[in-house]
C-alpha cells in the first residue's frame, strides 16, 4: 500500500486500515474491505479476497485521485471462532461492541482483553477505532459461499439484503420402550415424530420462495438400537430476506411440531436461540453496482445473502453494499474453496466502473457535500 | 428349596439348580426357570419373577410327586450387560457357548475366565454344566416387558414364538453446505433423507401385522445448526415371527433407502449387525398352556415375544415353552417395573394346572418313556 500513497496502520481493534487520499483534503471516505480471519481448516478466499480486491482497485487507479478518499480495511475477527463473538473488527468501527466483550474468554481461559494486549494493542483504546466522522459508503467484495451464482452461470451479484435468521432448539418427548415388545400402535416414538417434522420443515421451505430452513443437528435419547426414543432434540435454522415471512414460517413450524406431537401422544418444547432481522443494503449503491456490472459485460443480478458479513454491521451506521463473486461448487470454509481468475478480473473491472460512476454521480456528490 | 427336598447347587456356569424328585428314580427332568440377573437401574421382576414362580409351584405341590422330576434353574448372565454376551447360563446348559467367551473382557479388562474364578467357580468345568441326558421340556415364566397384554386386558399369554430379529446400520451421505447460502433445491441434505426414510420405516411396519421396526439411534455430521448435514447414520431394528416377512421387510426398507438417496442425490450404505431367525416354542406345550389358562379362568391367548429369552436358547435342544405375565404400562428395565398380585396368583394356578395336565397326558407320557 505504501507505493500507492496509503500507509497502513492497525487500529486498537486489530483492523488493518490504509487511506488512499482524495483529490481534495478532508474529503469523506469510501470504505472498501472485508475480513482477514477465517475458520480453521478453511480456504484462501473467504474474507481475504475482499481485502485483496480493495488493494487491486487502488493499484488499478494508477495514482488517479477521486472526489472521495478510499479507506481500505482488513477487518479483524469476523468469524468469532476464538471467543464465540463474531464481527469484533467491524463492530469496533461502528462503535457497537458489547461492553462485556473484553472479559469474554476463549477455550483456554484467555480473555479478549489479554489477547489484545498480548498482540501488542491497548484494549482501552478500542473506542478510538470507531469511525468518527461518518463514512460516505462501505463496499465489501466477498465470495458468495453458496451455489446460487454457479447454478445461474453468473459471475457476480449485487447483494440487496442480508437475510434475517431465526435459530431454535426443539425437543420432542415420548416414551422409551422395548423395540421388540412394543407394537407400532402403542408407541410414542420421539424420533419418529422428529423425523416427520423434519419433512415438514423441508416442504415448508420449498414452498416459500427464498426461504431456507435447516435441521442440522439431532440427538435421540436413550439412543440404543433396541429402545424406542423417549426424546429427540434438534435445531432449526430459518432465513429469509422478509422478516415477516421468516417469523411466520417459524410460527407455522412450531405449530406443526405441536400438531405432530399431539397426534402421536408426544409433547414438544422449543427455545429460541437467535432472532436476527434482515439488513438491507443501500438501494442507491446496489443500483450503481448493477450498472457497473452491465458496463463490465456481466448481466446485472441481485441476490440476498444467506450468511452474515461485516457489511451487515457497517450498515447499522453507513450506507453499505456488497458484491458477491461466484463460488465454484458453492464450497467455502474448506481447503478446496476457490474462485476463478476470470471472475476476479470481472470483479476488479466492475469495481473500477463503480468508482467512476460514483465519482460522476450527482446523487453521490450530494452525499459527499453533506458529509 | 431344602424343605421341599430339593437342595440347591451352583453349576460351573453360575446357574442355581435344584431338583425336586419325581415319583420314580431316574425319571426325566422338566426344567422350570428364568434368569437371576437384570440390567442396571432395573426393576424387581425381569427374570427373577420366573425363578420365584418355579419355587412357588414346588411349594404348592405340597410334597406331591409327579411322573417327572422338576429342576428349578436360576440362569446366570442372561442380559449380557457385563461382557456383551447374553445367555451365558442357558447356553452353558445346552452346550452352545462360544469357545472365545472365556477370554472376552469387560470394560475394566477383566475376562470371563477371571470373573468366574473370582466368583469361586472353575471355568474349565463349564462343559459339565451342560444338561447331559436331555430335558423332557423347559418352561419359563417371564413378565411380558411390553404393553400388549395390558392393552388387551389379558393377564397371561402362551408364547408361541420368539420373533426373529434383524439389526442394521444405515448411513446416508450427502454434501455439507452453508444453511444460509444454499437454496433448498440445491441441497443434498443427508439428515432430511434419513428423516424421510424413518417415516418409510414406520409406515412399512404399520402396514404389516406383527411387524415392529425401530430407528433408535441417529447421528448427523458435521452436526452444526448452520450446516446442512453431510452424513446421517442410524440403526434399524426389525422383528417379526415370520422370518420371510422380516427379511422381506428389511430388503424393502433397504431398497426404499436407496430410492430416497437416488431421488435426493445422496448415497446410502448399510451394514447388517444381526440377523437372528425366529424360534418356535413347542406346539404341544403351548397348547397345554392354553388349556391350563382356560382351567384357571383366564381366556387363552397366544402371542409372539419380541424380546429374546433363555427359552429361545433352550429351544435349540429341548421342547420349550413360555408363559408371559402382563406388565403394567409395558414398563420393564426400569425401577417402576411391576406385576399385579392377582396376575401372579393366576400364573401359579395356571402352572399347577399345566403340571397336572402333563402328568396325565398320554402324549407327555410317551415323551417321558422316550426320555
Amino acid at each position: 500500500m505504501n507505493p500507492l500513497g496509503a500507509p497502513v496502520r492497525i487500529d486498537a481493534a486489530g483492523n488493518l486500515r490504509a487511506v488512499y487520499p482524495a483529490a481534495q483534503a478532508n474529503a469523506p471516505h469510501l470504505l472498501i474491505g472485508s475480513h482477514l480471519d477465517t475458520v480453521p481448516n478453511a480456504g484462501a478466499y473467504d474474507g481475504a479476497l475482499g481485502v485483496v480486491l480493495a488493494v487491486a482497485l487502488l493499484e488499478e487507479l494508477q495514482g488517479k485521485q477521486l472526489p472521495f478518499a478510499i479507506e481500505v480495511i482488513g477487518f479483524s475477527e469476523e468469524e468469532g471462532v476464538r471467543f464465540g463473538t463474531p464481527f469484533i473488527g467491524s463492530r469496533a468501527l461502528v462503535g457497537s461492541l458489547n461492553k462485556d466483550l473484553l472479559s469474554t474468554q476463549d477455550a483456554q481461559g484467555i480473555s479478549v482483553r489479554n489477547a489484545i494486549e498480548a498482540f501488542g494493542l491497548n484494549p482501552e483504546e478500542i473506542p478510538q477505532a470507531q469511525f468518527q466522522n461518518g463514512a460516505l459508503a462501505c463496499l465489501e467484495f466477498h465470495i458468495e459461499q453458496g451455489p446460487v451464482l454457479e447454478s445461474l452461470n453468473q459471475p457476480l451479484a449485487a447483494v440487496e439484503a442480508i437475510a434475517g435468521q431465526s435459530r431454535l432448539e426443539l425437543t420432542f418427548f415420548g416414551r422409551a420402550n422395548h423395540a421388540g415388545t412394543t407394537p407400532m400402535h402403542l408407541r410414542h416414538d420421539a424420533l419418529a415424530g422428529a423425523a416427520e417434522w423434519i419433512g415438514t420443515v423441508e416442504r415448508t421451505a420449498q414452498a416459500i420462495s427464498g426461504l431456507v430452513a435447516t435441521v442440522g443437528t439431532i440427538e435421540a435419547k436413550p439412543g440404543a438400537a433396541n429402545v424406542i426414543a423417549s426424546e429427540a432434540r434438534l435445531t432449526l435454522d430459518v432465513r429469509h430476506a422478509s422478516d415477516y415471512l421468516r417469523t411466520r414460517a417459524v410460527q407455522d413450524l412450531i405449530r406443526a411440531a405441536q400438531g405432530i406431537a399431539t397426534h402421536r401422544g408426544l409433547s414438544v418444547r422449543q427455545r429460541t436461540l437467535l432472532s436476527q432481522s434482515t439488513v438491507a443494503m443501500d438501494a442507491f449503491l446496489t443500483r450503481e453496482i448493477e450498472h457497473a456490472m452491465l458496463k463490465t459485460g456481466c448481466k446485472p443480478h441481485r441476490m440476498v445473502s444467506g450468511a452474515g458479513h461485516d457489511a451487515m454491521i457497517l450498515a447499522e451506521k453507513f450506507p453499505s453494499a456488497m458484491i458477491f463473486l461466484r463460488t465454484p461448487g458453492g464450497i467455502s470454509h474448506h481447503p478446496t474453496e476457490s474462485v476463478s481468475v476470470d471472475d476476479v478480473e470481472m470483479a476488479i473491472a466492475c469495481g473500477l466502473h463503480l468508482l467512476d460512476q460514483l465519482s460522476a454521480s450527482p446523487e453521490f456528490h450530494k452525499r459527499i457535500n453533506r458529509a
